[in-house]
C-alpha cells in the first residue's frame, strides 16, 4: 500500500506531465497551468487514490481521473475567485487579477474541459458509472456555490440549509472523488456507497473545523490572519448559530455589526469573537464536527475489508480534521 | 426519413421536456431554460439527427446526445455574451443583463454540465469515441474564442489565422455533431470522418456567408440591421481581406477609420463599404465561401451510400449557405 505522500508524489508528477504547455493558443492555457501550479493539498486525488487502492493493487487505471477530479476543483476556484472577487488564492494573485475577467471566464470552462477529458480515461468497465457520479457531483457544486452566493444576502439562514449549502459546495466532490476511486479499483456498488458517504460526511466536518479555525486558530500555525470570515459576513456555521442562541441584545448587536459599513477590523472581529463565547458557539461547532466525522468513520468501519486497507485513509481524514488547531 | 422540419420538431420536444423546471436552486437553471427557450435554428442537433438518419432507421439513441451538443451550443453563446459585454441575444436581453454577471457565469458552468449529462446518454458501442469527439471539439470552441478575443486588438490579422479561428469556433461543433450522429447510427470510422469534413467546411462557408450578410444583405429580409461588424471593427473576411488588397490610400482610410474613437456610425458604414467595393471583397468572399461549400458537398458526394439518403443534409446546408441574402 502506498502512503499518503506517496500518492501525492504520483499526482504531482502527473499533473507537471499534462500536456497544456505545448498547446495554443497559450493565453487560453497559461492560467490553467498556473492555477494546477500552486499547489494545494490534493486531497480529492489522493482520496481518489486511496480509495482504488483499498480494491486493488493497481492503481494505474485510476491515475488520470483522480488529477481529472482535482483539476475540476482548480476549476471551480478559478470561476468561484471571479464571482467572490477575490484577489489572492494560495498567496497569488487570482487568475482574474493576473489576467482580466474574460480570460478567467473562458480559460476556466476549458479547464473544466480538460477535466472531463481525464475523467474520461476511466477504463470500459465503469466508464458509465465514473460520468454519471462525476456529473452529479460537477452540477451539485454549482448548486452549492449559487446557495452560497444567496447566503451573502440573508441573516435569516437556517442551520439545515446551510449544511446543505456545504454538502453541495465542498463534501459532494470529496464523496465523489472516493466513489469513483472505489468503483475503478474494482469495489461494488455497496463499498462504493459506503465510501462516498464517508466522503460526505468529512466534507461537512472539514468545513465546520475550517469555520472555527477562522476565529479560534493560532494565526502563527494556521498560516493565515483569523477574523476573515467575520469581516466578510461570511455565513458560517459560527454566525448562523450565534443569530439563532444570542440573547436578545447580544444578536441585536451582531445584526448591527453585520449591517455597518465603516468599522474597524480588529474592533469588530474582538465583538463578535465576544458574542460567539457568550453563546459557546466554538465548543458547539467543534461538537458538530465531531459528530459528523464520527459519522464518517463509522461509514468506513461497516466496509468488509481488512483493517489495514482502511488505514491510510482514516488517517489521512483525521488529519484533514485535526488540522493546525 | 424524417424531414428537417420533423427533425427539429423533435428537438423543440425533447428540449421542452428537459428536467430543469423542477431543480433547485431554481436561480441556477431558471437562466439556463430561459437561454434554450428563445429558440434558435437548431442548426447543430438536426444535423446529428440528420447524419444518423443516414446510416439507421432508429435515431431514439441519438437524440438526448443531439439535445446535449445544443445545450453546449447556448452554453457558450451565454459565456461569450458576457465576454462581448452584448446586451441582446435573440432580440431578448443577455442573461448578464437580465440576471448579473455572477449568475450568468456560474449557470453557463452548470449548463456545460447539463450538456455533457446528456451527451453521456451515448449508448455503450460508441460513448467512448462520442465523449472524445465531444471533449475535442469542446476545446476547440474554447480555442477559437480566445483567438477571436485576440484579434480585437490586432489588425494585421492573415486570412489562414481566420479561418482557422472561425473554424475552432463555428465549424468543429457542427463538424462534430454530423460525426456523433453517424457513429450513433453505426457509421464506420470512414463515413463518420467524411461527415466530419463536411461539416468543417459547411461552417466556414456559412460564417463567411456570415460576414458577407452583415453589410450586403437586405436588412428587411435579413432581419436586422447590415453593417454592425463594421461599426464595432469586428475582424471579419471582409476587413482582412480588404487591409490585404486595398490600394494605399484606401488601406490608409480604413486604418483611421478603424482607430478613431467618435464617429458618425451609417458615415463609417458608407465609407467602409465604398473601401471593400473598390476591392470587389463582396464578390471575393462569396467566391471564397463557395469554394469551401463545394468542398462539403464533395466530402457527402463521397458517401458510400443511397444519393436518397444524402438529400436532406445537402437539402440543409443548401439552405443555410443561401440565406435571405
Amino acid at each position: 500500500m502506498l502512503s499518503v505522500e506517496e500518492l501525492r508524489d504520483i499526482v504531482e508528477k502527473n499533473i507537471a506531465e499534462l500536456d497544456l504547455k505545448t498547446k495554443s493558443p497559450a493565453e487560453l492555457y497559461n492560467p490553467i497551468l498556473y492555477t494546477l501550479g500552486s499547489k494545494g493539498k490534493r486531497i480529492r486525488p489522493v482520496m481518489t487514490l486511496l480509495a482504488c487502492q483499498m480494491f486493488s493493487e493497481n492503481i494505474d487505471n485510476a491515475i488520470l481521473p483522480a488529477i481529472g477530479l482535482e483539476v475540476f476543483h482548480n476549476f471551480t476556484l478559478l470561476h468561484d475567485d471571479i464571482m467572490d472577487n477575490a484577489s489572492v488564492r494560495r498567496s497569488l494573485p487570482t487568475v482574474h487579477k493576473k489576467w482580466n475577467a474574460n480570460t478567467a471566464i473562458l480559460s476556466g470552462d476549458a479547464m473544466m474541459i480538460e477535466a472531463y477529458k481525464l475523467i474520461a480515461k476511466t477504463p470500459d468497465c465503469c466508464l458509465r458509472d465514473v460520468n454519471n457520479i462525476f456529473n452529479d457531483v460537477a452540477l451539485g457544486v454549482c448548486e452549492g456555490q449559487m446557495y452560497d452566493m444567496q447566503f451573502e444576502t440573508r441573516t435569516d439562514v437556517r442551520e439545515s440549509e446551510y449544511i446543505e449549502m456545504i454538502t453541495l459546495k465542498t463534501s459532494v466532490l470529496l464523496a465523489g472523488s472516493l466513489k469513483i476511486g472505489a468503483l475503478i479499483g474494482g469495489a461494488t456498488s455497496e463499498q462504493a456507497e459506503l465510501l462516498y458517504n464517508a466522503g460526505l460526511n468529512t466534507g461537512i466536518a472539514f468545513q465546520l473545523i475550517d469555520d472555527w479555525l477562522d476565529v479560534y486558530s493560532n494565526p502563527e500555525v494556521f498560516g493565515k490572519k483569523t477574523g476573515g470570515d467575520i469581516v466578510e459576513n461570511k455565513k458560517t456555521y459560527l454566525l448562523i448559530k450565534a443569530l439563532e442562541l444570542s440573547d436578545s441584545s447580544n444578536k441585536k448587536e451582531l445584526l448591527h455589526r453585520i449591517e455597518k459599513k465603516n468599522f474597524n477590523e480588529s474592533e469588530k472581529i474582538e465583538a463578535i469573537t465576544k458574542i460567539y463565547n457568550d453563546a459557546n458557539i466554538g465548543e458547539l461547532t467543534i461538537k458538530k464536527a465531531s459528530e459528523y466525522s464520527n459519522k464518517a468513520f463509522e461509514y468506513i468501519d461497516k466496509l468488509d475489508i481488512e483493517t489495514e486497507k482502511k488505514q491510510n485513509l482514516t488517517e489521512l481524514i483525521k488529519n484533514l480534521l485535526e488540522r493546525e488547531k
